[in-house]
């Protein structure tokens, strides 16, 4: 019998990327999917491309029958997801949350980088933080994980290697990220006109944007107490897509084979990572899982560069949330991924 | 074992849409691919999206080995194409051809419209107009399917319903289109260029595009004498995508309801057509093999207007290209096709 | 002295082009901008772009000064600007109203097309509708000018040489129309969502368009009873330009020369359009008053294609309302205006 | 009389923003075009949107009558400029070179750089550095003019004002700069074809694009030596404009005021300066010859962050090339430019 699967909250681009993996998953049946805001509409009326191909009719999230659920994904805003991760605590199903609520170590980094108060405290014991490149075998075996954002998703595969392998500064890392518009959200909002946007570009989130916490918090845990990430976000005239562009410091003498090595050596055989052997553009992942990686050491000034590119709607969120739960189930890792972006 | 599949001609889009789609059918087999500009190199030197996805070695045409072979795609320009069917004219293999080359009724049509003469005459005999919701029993026994081009697949699927339907007066047809930039192929050229495209639109081929006589040709074969297109391209600052406007008038009197029950009878259980109630956007198909339809009456003009979507290079090209070589073979049509179109 | 001019509502994309314009204006000083929604902000708090250009802080309307000012320009939505028209019936300014309020021929039609009553139904009998190429006489001695629509601009400057000439069937008139975003106003709403507009493509508001009913009765009042329009505006994902794609049939034979005689014989040498000799791309017009036109006749169907293209914001909007003011003022027509479009 | 202008090479984007800008300025007159490629064609029929303002008829350079001219600009390749400066060396005109062939301290620095050997070495000790904000005085004095590179303008405004009050580490600079793809050229080729470019994001010339050297030395100039830039371009779907994030270190306390103050000191009145308050967009600038700046101090990470915003066609190139013009002939500084961005 298939995968049971819930999708609470349906009306963002996460909850609609989610159907769109899924519907291509062989295991998988989308069982039930929620809104509080559209219930009672069909699925494709809120997202008329699925017309003919998923019309179910939306419900509200206490009309879910959690007994016949295997997994659940939350769709929904940070602030909001933490009260369903409560509600469900002591459900049969696996849990994916797709927001910022249980990514950071503890309730008080939460509170003071969200600037709101936790509901669920005991949830940040039970989160796995779900980037299966650094976290898989934690993954396995979580009830919850707090699937990452999609800037931090992106950082922190271009950092790890060289923390890892030990050859640079952890105390001087900057992440210049620039994103396409999809990452503000489906809301209408002037920050998301097309006039606003269009032939346009511009930073925003200067010093303290949420995700820089999250990609310090994380890279520290890899064993690399003083670290400081200077991060700024970009927003680029775009639909899908982060190119961070990240630059380190070696902590000794370093050559470009040296650091090619590191993250060789980290990655392997990893089903969505892909080195390139020059710079990636965003399009070239469109649509897909993939993170692609270039990294070059430049001697002339003593620093490494860093190219880390994804589709931020599915790598940076409901790819990877549905690579997560191919790994608590057990599941062959790629299963329900097209091989292939949609390029051009 | 696998259905095994040559691929004639790879660095264009049609190239490297087909492989994207057949690296997700489950029946097939990328044997071969040839370039005779590329021939050595791999595929993924060519197309960087598919960097660990498909890197085979492009060989010549004259190195492929006919008898391994179940399908071949010509994924050539008009003029190049015939010289391939022609020289494999006697291979067991069967032929989807992508160019403009086997299209029209007869060779002297061809040399009129394309203004070249043409080496494989006996060709337009065998040749199959591979519009699987007019010609389905033709494709499935087919040995050459000339695959149709994107603005013909778009006007003559928005206007064979009234047609058929003895609805409109067949001499006054008007199709004012709009398409993509990938329609006008990957070659860099001053109409390709980013700053001539981007924040722009302009008409361009009126009154003697060649599509223009394979849109009137295939009404005409629908029984109807006398039928006059008008046909209008555009340009559109969009990758894929064509959308069609489509202006005709009633014989006699029509209402809104005969006129979309025309399109239901036409086109039932089609499982690339969708019937909108809304008008439907181009990027509600992207990446799909979808042909979205809209159809209205105006009393006040007693004009009836369609809209007809498509993504060019998928239903207007290799999607519909493997969707006839799955007729040719008798699999299930939806084989190989992701559900879920690409939005946003 | 500089001419002292007002600008009644500033927040919206109409208010910031005059302010562009008439920035440039030798004679022009804009004396007061008002806002009811920002009062007490500057200009360049609403409109980023003007920081340092234009810094003065927006009141109230009721806190102008009539008696200050030569001319009045009404920068507010249908519906609004009527009220302020009423309020000013007798001041000694003259007045530019950029909606839709004073355009058609009467209270009844209006109240038909805009399902709303008129507050101010002697305006009707002082506006003059201001298309200078059609009523430049009237205009030099309005002192109500009803600014056109920008769909209305495009289309009325392409069909109404035909038209006059005696050429066409006015009962057979199509325009096809396609116009950038701004048109839809400086309101965020799902149809202005960039992820909704860009690499997009739609039709919308077929049959019963407002602009309908502008079209046909300007182009009646140019002797024509019988005049039937069919207009289909679509939205391109571009800032500013409308390209317009007009179909009509001739009365008896013409020919290509002719066609072509009566639109330079129509226009002679008027300062803001431009015939051209190949299909102008609405790029070509970006940031200029100009209006490009081409035309074609097509043998093989009798039908005559006229290509209408205009910067929606200037010569659909704000520029036409500066030409407008030149004109009610005696200045020479182009005063004002920078002679380059922006391209690319 | 007015001033006699001649333009050397025309067919690119700063030859077709040389004429846009000076048909506005009320002392020029573009007396002469040439273009060796294009000798006996209008300029109009190179740059369509200029029918109807600028149909002068190009002329192969070597036609000019050099005694008839005040001012040429050199809007050529670089290897291809020098040629035409040791030419003009005697001539009485001013010269304003677009290109980079005189931008750098030294021939033997050019070439290493420029990987091309230099035909005019006399003129580096000739030509001035044409950024007005630093080197206003010399420009005045000029005869030969280095018109600076886009990207150089933008970062080194950016910079200037910490180094000249010697807030910053000069060994310690990081210009991560992106630009729209017009600073690529006006030629088809696959880097500006709009599918790889739309809906794109990427960087390129790691490590040692030309731009490099040029802000170093300029920046070296000001007194700092031991500087070192890092400096890291990215190719933006966007026509025009260059947004650079510069990631500066303190050298000892400093707080968000003294670095905002260091600012405000060293640019005062500069009539193309505009310190915002807010991060700064590129369509803020569009169209228009200002640099606007936004500086922040992070002290959380101790590390000062600039954004720079041009748009490269204009200050980037043609638009400073006219400033440095007036500067040269003891005109006012803002003659000819328009006051307002065009936006959106």
């Amino acid at each position: 019998m298939s995968i049971q699967i819930g999708i609470i909250g349906s009306t963002g681009y996460t909850g609609s990327e989610l159907v769109r993996i899924l519907k291509n998953h062989p295991e998988a049946e989308i069982a039930v999917i929620t809104s509080e805001s559209h219930a009672g509409e069909r699925f494709s009326d809120i997202h008329s491309h699925f017309q003919g191909i998923e019309e179910q009719v939306l419900v509200r999230a206490e009309e879910i029958n959690p007994d016949a659920l295997d997994v659940v994904f939350l769709a929904l805003p940070h602030g909001v997801s933490m009260s369903y991760a409560r509600q469900f605590r002591d459900a049969d199903f696996k849990i994916v949350d797709l927001s910022g609520d249980f990514r950071l170590t503890s309730p008080d980094v939460y509170e003071t980088w969200y600037n709101k108060s936790h509901v669920f405290p005991e949830g940040f014991e039970r989160a796995v933080y779900g980037l299966p490149e650094l976290f898989r075998e934690d993954i396995r075996k979580a009830d919850l994980v707090a699937n990452p954002g999609c800037y931090p998703t992106s950082a922190i595969l271009g950092v790890a290697p060289l923390l890892a392998a030990g050859l640079i500064d952890p105390g001087n890392i900057i992440v210049d990220a620039k994103s396409g518009v999809t990452g503000a959200g489906v809301k209408a909002k002037p920050t998301t006109h097309y006039s606003n946007v269009s032939d346009n570009f511009k930073a925003y989130g200067l010093k303290n944007h949420r995700h820089t916490i999250e990609i310090q918090e994380k890279l520290t845990a890899l064993g690399n107490n003083g670290t400081s990430v200077q991060f700024t976000p970009h927003l680029l005239p775009v639909d899908r897509g982060i190119l961070s562009t990240i630059y380190t410091t070696p902590v000794g003498k370093v050559t470009e084979e040296q650091v090619r090595a590191a993250y060789e050596d980290h990655y392997g055989d990893e089903p969505f990572i892909r080195l390139r052997n020059t710079p990636p553009s965003i399009k070239e992942v469109r649509g897909s899982n993939y993170c692609d990686l270039f990294v070059t050491y430049d001697d002339r000034t003593n620093r490494i560069i860093t190219l880390s590119v994804i589709d931020n709607l599915v790598k940076g969120a409901a790819g990877q949330a549905v690579h997560n739960m191919n790994l608590m189930l057990g599941l062959e890792e790629r299963t329900g991924f097209v091989a292939v972006p949609l390029s051009p």
